[in-house]
């Protein structure tokens, strides 16, 4: 209240205030409206609004609008940090840069790794972000209890003890099933969010009509998984906030604005990230993308600008966010061009943060033993090659696979192939088709692992090594040669985590992720080549998939049909049972 | 949540249901759609929606829409049930036949009587109410501290207090000049709002741009004071909700809907009924008379719907309220025609409450000992005739005057008298143009009270008493002869308030109030007549002013300029001082 006391006095005397942008075409996303105005801003909120006068409102600052237009900062509803492979701080950088002024992160992937203490981390490290970073508190850490090993386990207890503790809502509820049905963790999971007076975002692809609406019954506000227009069509009319995303891996926009276009642009619609690589984020910028995109596909610019600020701030429940309006903080954009998105100047709480896409004062650097402390790879011991074989007896084995889909890579199958065993152990030679898949435990629980056989997921040499494997990111190793494997799995345990690709005994690729394995302390120019350049690496050992450095570990994502592998052993996710490996011996 | 599970299993199996709505033309407010459609309900809650198909959904009960529309009940954002001089649960027959099935009631004018102990009467009678009734905490008893005796006096203590039983808001926050001002009392009582996560709603009619700005900037997020179209741009310039107001004395509507239409119908506003009285409510009903007359008045039927459900549900953050779907309380009007909001059935939570305009079942007595336990008219002593006469020495006084304001009759004037003083007494029974005005403190707090003269008011014979006096309700007794004005303050003290006429020593009219001295517990039906019976026989001894019941009592109102008087003196509003009643004797 400090603050907004601030704000009152300057607007009640009209001034003088702490900064005062003259000269601007406001954009009020309340009424839509366009007019020529002048902003006084105190306390870091917006005091005053009005059109420009003789003289002009006064402030100790003053900064000549010239005619450009002030848009409220961007707000991005759902979002992975760790999917930008950067810390909170240095991932701001590239939001302030791209007109994001708040996001709501969902820090999923490191609370799978390291629990409370990963929120508390990724809390500490935002303070000193260019932009308001918020946290929604994980529901579903791990994804599927019991079926794999996670660094951590969130119950109520856990999720209501961070809403306490800061946490601004409750991140995407992707047990879609268990919500509906009203499991006893889930139930329990989602009453927190409303005892706690927070939002529940949500996560619900293509659902059935039935369980769509049981879902949104339980009080679950929003859902980003939208892709096409039925699916959005029958979201708005349940009552949820359509998060409309534009990703790495997806670009929704394209199916949705349309769906948007038909309703006459719904308020019950916002915009997301979810994921995005240091390559995108370089290349595209964050939300502003979105905006751009949507623009592009037909949404007037005002609409645009609405949904990416006051509808989010709406979903998120920010009443101080997504606006220029007196006790809104002075989150505000300047832009050169209203249509382009064309991005002059970004204020966060009053102060300029951003200018020609540029940050004022480079990020803090990271003291060295902060990142070490977040090295998570913790094995029992170093990984020799018998861990990446399948043992068999007889002479030969008929082995469960995990079938590579080509066309929908998101998807595997189950297979069965008959191969030969030599000296005890599962020999694929002769196979080029196939490989070694090993999911070793590297969360300090005991380090168990499972090695069974993808097929046709194109690797033909090599070893590729990574500890990005959604949702528990266990150490995850794909190749045909258990040396070369051994030999990755290694390098990767060194440098504490992050993507390794080796071919012929030495190592080609190294994306060192050491914070949780997950992300890096470093700017968004210094990540993007090194992704494109790891990607290239993967890549040249033969391997498919959109992404070259995600598909690996994703054959460990145990909640997308129909088989995947967990430390624990190879999953029917369908049954959310276990399969052997090796289905018959002789 | 278990009320949302038992929805969210009935939804996951398509049925049975408790209750199927068969054949509707659902109105959605989300995607402001019109559709055929099928409403399964269970636990009180909407659970699947669903196109009407072959057979149909099963459910315990079946009722067949015969092509209504389906519209959900309609939620009034600002009303003070007090006005309706009827109970909670009386006032609830006339909402629920109205198709208002959630109301935010400000019961500020019973809590000034009665404090805390009122605000839980109002919650225990609600219990019995028809419809769901939520009670915002009252935010200005008294309105003005110091300048009059009120039967309680909350700060942030007691708000705090009764929002953590149960209050679901903080009330019209009218000192708005001592918000803009972060005065200590009011800044603090603001922020409990904030503390408690609940909307504050406001009340600041035609501010200067920087009071309306400071105010918004204070987080209150409503007004339902705009009366032009000026006023209702800046306001929701501002981002604030403007509650558009139809009550028995204002009809904001026709100024509103032209500034509404002029943005293209907005989402920030909503519609209020504030005060509304028995033969007003039995006449046109409560908030569907919004609907209507906004509808007349050019808004699209779907747009003010929109406004009186959605709009209104977002404003008091009731996110299972507002709409027509899943794990929303089955809260539906079923309408024979939707341009006229012609009501056929009002469903709430799922039951009938009422049918072609009336109740299922009628409202339940009260035991006649609760009644009595409201009787709140506690004086030291009978009135006696001294108590109603000024005393003056000498043989003339210059006496001050509250003059009437026959144009505008909500503002008064100051002026003096120079009249003849007798035995002792200032003598006005030479002058027809003045009367005595007395008010007596009521609340069992000592019993002071003050007599003034009032000119011009039309009253030219008899006496009329109220315990209706905004803010603090005191006894208000005016008339020409104290005889008369001392049978009518004790016929009223004996029935425990109300309103009471007499003329010649006779009683002419008698509104008996007893609960609180506010209202009776007795139906709309029963109170229309008699308020219309009064009404004129107070008008029948000449009374002026648009409604002649409240009129006496206005004259109290110690936050309207320019002179007013309470039980403590005479009182210079825009000095916020007492003046003398006998400004010069000689």
């Amino acid at each position: 209240m400090d603050c907004a006391k601030k704000a009152m006095s300057a607007a009640l005397t009209k001034g003088p205030f702490d900064l005062v942008i003259r000269n601007v075409k406001l954009v009020n996303v309340f009424t839509e409206e366009i007019y020529p105005a002048e902003i006084g801003i105190s306390g870091g909120m917006v005091a005053y609004v009005t059109a420009p006068g003789e003289g002009g409102l006064s402030g100790a600052q003053v900064v000549e609008g010239a005619g450009r237009f002030a848009v409220p900062g961007l707000i991005d509803t759902h979002v992975h940090i760790e999917s930008s492979m950067m810390t909170p701080r240095y991932f701001s950088e590239v939001c302030a840069n791209s007109g994001v002024t708040t996001i709501m992160a969902d820090p999923h992937e490191i609370c799978n790794v390291l629990g409370k203490q990963a929120f508390h981390y990724m809390q500490k490290d935002a303070e000193r972000a260019r932009m308001r970073i918020l946290y929604a508190v994980p529901s579903c850490v791990p994804a599927v209890p019991g079926l794999e090993t996670s660094g951590a386990e969130f119950g109520p207890v856990e999720i209501a003890e961070l809403m306490e503790s800061g946490g601004a809502g409750l991140a995407e509820v992707m047990d879609y099933v268990g919500v509906a049905n009203c499991s006893a963790r889930m139930s329990a999971i989602v009453e927190e969010a409303e005892k706690h007076h927070l939002p529940a975002f949500g996560h619900t692809p293509l659902p059935p009509e039935p369980i769509l609406q049981a879902y949104a019954a339980s009080g679950i506000a929003s859902c980003h998984e939208s892709t096409c227009t039925e699916e959005t069509l029958a979201k708005l009319r349940c009552g949820m906030v359509v998060e409309c995303r534009e990703s790495s891996a997806c670009h929704d926009l394209e199916a949705l604005i349309p769906a948007l276009k038909q309703l006459n642009w719904p308020d019950n619609a916002c915009f997301c990230t979810d994921d995005k690589e240091p390559d995108d984020l370089l290349r595209e910028g964050s939300l502003c993308n979105n905006i751009r995109r949507a623009v592009q596909l037909g949404m007037p610019a005002v609409k645009a600008i609405r949904m990416g600020t006051l509808h989010a701030a709406r979903l998120i429940r920010q009443p101080r966010l997504g606006a220029i309006a007196p006790g809104r903080w002075a989150d505000i954009v300047l832009l050169d061009n209203l249509e382009q998105f064309a991005i002059s100047e970004v204020y966060v709480e009053g102060r300029l943060v951003s200018k020609n896409g540029k940050l004022l004062e480079p990020i803090e650097r990271d003291a060295l033993e902060e990142t070490e402390q977040m090295n998570t790879v913790r094995l029992p011991a170093a990984p020799t090659p018998a861990l990446f074989t399948i043992s068999a007896k007889g002479d030969t084995a008929s082995v469960h696979t995990i079938q590579f889909n080509d066309q929908v890579p998101i998807l595997t199958t189950l297979g069965t192939e008959k191969l030969p065993v030599k000296n005890g152990h599962v020999d694929i030679s002769g196979r080029e088709d196939l490989a070694f898949l090993t999911v070793l435990e590297r969360h300090g629980k005991g380090g168990e692992h499972t090695t069974c056989l993808v097929k046709d997921c194109g690797l033909t040499h090599g070893a590729v090594a990574a500890t990005i494997s959604h949702d528990c990111h266990n150490l995850i190793v794909l190749g045909r040669d258990p040396e070369q494997m051994s030999l990755a799995a290694n390098r990767l345990a060194e440098c504490g985590g992050g993507v390794v690709s080796v071919d012929e005994g030495k190592v080609t690729g190294l994306l060192a992720l050491p914070v949780g394995g997950l992300m890096a302390a470093r700017s968004v120019e210094e990540m993007a080549p090194d992704v494109l350049a790891i990607k290239q690496a993967v890549r040249a050992l033969g391997m498919k998939g959109q992404n070259p450095i995600i598909q690996p570990g994703s054959f460990a994502l145990t909640v997308i049909p129909e088989v995947r592998v967990s430390n624990l052993g190879l999953v029917d996710v369908l049954a959310q049972k276990f399969i052997p490996v090796v289905a018959e011996e002789d």
